[in-house]
């Protein structure tokens, strides 16, 4: 049986958008497959973030817990993607040249944010229908 | 800094619809997370399908590509994940025996995909437009 949840239970995520369903954890995540290309998912974008903000791979990587080695070759794998850089390194080495992203970049970015906000307000409802049916099957 | 592109520089792809993108298959591939409890994508998804349609994991499993162990471990994750089968075996050993889905996994099958067809007619015109974008940055 699933633990019963109550209604009291405290919201730390209130108000945050991510939770499509606050109080449970049931979220969408979305992917955008590039048929033999590869895909473009939370992780890349997460990534690519992380180095527009930190303006650079290697803290990046940090942040998000991955080595610089994995960092590096998802953003390598982007621009093969793509056929165009998505970060940009302006001086210095691998391991410490400070990066940010190119103008496609961040422009890949935004565009995924904006589908994963679009998917997650259209499928709302039927997300709570699969919590449901999940709940009352217990 | 990324490459300077001139406007003069050759265009393999000139004129083509499919650059990066052949064809259309810009796609996008839905995942429903379960907090810590894994999520629900299109390939577990499709195992379920599958195991429907041939009566059995084995079955399954071998259209799919993928070995009778890893199936298996798919769907012994789900039932944890959901703490209820998805999956039921008639009779038989591992092996052998006839499995289809319970009623709960046809109801996941059948939720996910109208979360999937849902999304995608929602993103759809963001999708052309993030293909455009890509298009253009050549």
């Amino acid at each position: 049986m699933a633990a019963r949840r109550s209604a009291g239970k405290p919201q730390l995520d209130d108000g945050a958008d991510e939770l499509v369903i606050p109080g449970d954890d049931l979220r969408l995540m979305v992917r955008v497959a590039f048929g033999e290309h590869g895909a473009l998912g939370p992780g890349k974008i997460r990534l690519l973030e992380l180095i527009e903000r930190h303006g650079s791979i290697t803290a990046a990587a940090k942040a998000m817990g991955i080595s610089y080695r994995r960092a590096w070759l998802l953003v390598e794998g982007m621009k093969q993607a793509f056929r165009d850089p998505v970060v940009a390194t302006q001086h210095g080495g691998a391991q410490g040249g400070g990066s940010g992203l190119t103008p496609i970049g961040r422009e890949i970015v935004q565009r995924y944010r904006a589908i994963e906000r679009t998917a997650r307000a259209a499928v709302g409802g039927q997300l709570r229908g699969l919590k449901r049916a999940l709940r009352n099957s217990r």
